[in-house]
């Protein structure tokens, strides 16, 4: 039995609070991505959505609750795509959204968060000062605050990917996830090891956005003073306790990444899959090109988390 | 009660003989593609799957039947996603399976036939070259020929997606469908005009493959004597007259679309939805932007039907 913050109980009953175009994605095996990395590859698409990322899953949960409770209005702090995901369910059940992000945000994620309808608020520095600025709007206007990876919403929606995949687990060696703040880690992890315990649960984070991967390593929170990753949407500095402690319990492993595996990850999922990607979604084929010994000849699973991209800059990336 | 050779009762009983990794794909509203677009938008990707077109519906639905019958073998012409989806289709059923196409077709596609085990025969000229090529082999081998098109499972299982869209159907205003040997428009319109007659059921097909679209408007086989698109998933030049009498009854109208309206309609789909989509799968993008009026402030959905596609040639098309 796992000790977490999470519940499979309520992670069932989840999937009745969000909107079943959230749910269900596509899972199948990708031959030709598979054959480039000597190993079984299947991808699971988390891009195919009006979000185009997993985070919907989480944000369908908060508002459903929150707008069940009476409430009318919510602000988070966000790397692009949560603000996106909150902006859309927050539309849909007439909730005021405010996100904070950071002005060095990918253009792409500020334009659909704005497109939304959501009020848009950007600080100068990262991510870690968006968050400070979203505590502090919270507590002046005292509106609810949706903080990702510490509000259990967040963990437990994207927890519903880890439902959809142990369906198929018996097929799957290993599941590699990308790792940011930790919710769809933890989340997606909780559930395979209470319903899969043999697949192998690895977390993969850019060696630029180490922080929670060295935390999960030393089995304590480590901070660092700055990122510097082209995969904006895990690229946190301060690791969150709770997040951590529930990471220690259903990870197997957390591994570190080169940008230039991260670059040839979006690529060959552009080219064997057909998906153009963010580079956060690349991180799991990056870690197999890492350590393709590893792998070979095994069946890996990888979540391709969302497709959010400047398009100037992945022509640029994948530009062979 | 309309009169085509298809029937709802076994489109509804194909579902069980489809792999259901290709059932229920996404479709969800594109806003983003929808403010270009000047309407409502709603886009049913058949892409995110092992052979990322939507032809494996219908090689499903024959593949089951002919290997439930003892079959052992089975050949056809393909433009190149057809043969894809037999060649998966066979090999998890153990068919032999041989697919005749054009030198010409995209290298993607004759090089994905090729890895999926199927014996792949080129042929000089075009697609109706390949096709009397696949009927000869037939019958010197005594194989089953699979006809696109012409073959009912392949109307019927490209049908089953109508019955995915018309479980949504009543907030659709016009359906558009790429047209190109037809059973797709044959297939997703009887099931849309037989549960949803509310909704348009709009075929569209390259000015430069105008075959079957003019047999359409004159209510006769019309042939041409060549084709001249990029999109050649739809580039047949020999209508089928059991399918044009199909296409008659089901369809409310045929439009063609220039090659300069394709490739922007491929170009927003990237820029808008994310989506790297071949040239036949913008088609119904392409019949928007041509008719900008016609669909303003409607609901409009497409289906984006496949994604091979050469990559050199597709960043030649979309770059701006």
């Amino acid at each position: 039995m796992l000790t977490t913050r999470l519940d499979l109980a309520r992670i069932r009953a989840a999937r009745r609070d969000i909107d079943p175009i959230f749910l269900d994605t596509p899972l199948y095996q990708c031959d030709a991505l598979g054959r480039e990395l000597g190993c079984t590859v299947s991808i699971k698409l988390e891009t195919a959505n009006p979000v185009r990322s997993f985070k919907a899953r989480g944000t369908e949960l908060f508002a459903t609750l929150l707008a069940g409770h009476g409430g009318t209005a919510a602000v988070c702090a966000s790397a692009g795509n949560l603000g996106q995901a909150l902006g859309w369910s927050g539309r849909r059940r007439g909730l005021d959204v405010t996100v904070v992000a950071s002005r060095r945000a990918p253009a792409a994620k500020l334009d659909r968060i704005h497109a939304l309808g959501a009020e848009l608020e950007l600080v100068d520095g990262d991510f870690e000062a968006a968050r400070e600025r979203a505590v502090s709007i919270a507590q002046q206007r005292g509106v609810r605050l949706l903080e990702d990876s510490l509000d259990i919403e967040t963990c437990e929606g994207a927890a519903t990917i880890g439902l959809e995949l142990a369906d198929r687990a018996p097929s799957f060696d290993a599941v590699l996830i990308a790792l940011g703040g930790g919710a769809m880690a933890t989340g997606v992890g909780y559930v395979l090891k209470t319903l899969s315990p043999d697949v192998e649960v690895i977390c993969v984070q850019p060696l630029g956005a180490p922080a929670l991967t060295r935390s999960w390593h030393q089995r304590r929170v480590v901070t660092t003073d700055s990122t510097d990753t082209i995969a904006d949407g895990v690229a946190g500095r301060y690791p969150i306790p709770a997040v951590l402690d529930d990471l220690l319990a259903v990870a197997d492993d957390a591994v570190l990444v080169r940008e230039a595996s991260i670059v040839t990850g979006m690529r060959m999922l552009l080219e064997r899959a057909g998906q153009v990607v963010e580079p956060s979604a690349a991180l799991g084929v990056a870690a197999v090109l890492e350590d393709r010994d590893r792998f070979a000849g095994r069946h890996v699973a990888t979540i391709i988390c969302g497709s959010n991209v400047d398009l100037d800059a992945y022509h640029h990336w994948v530009r062979t």
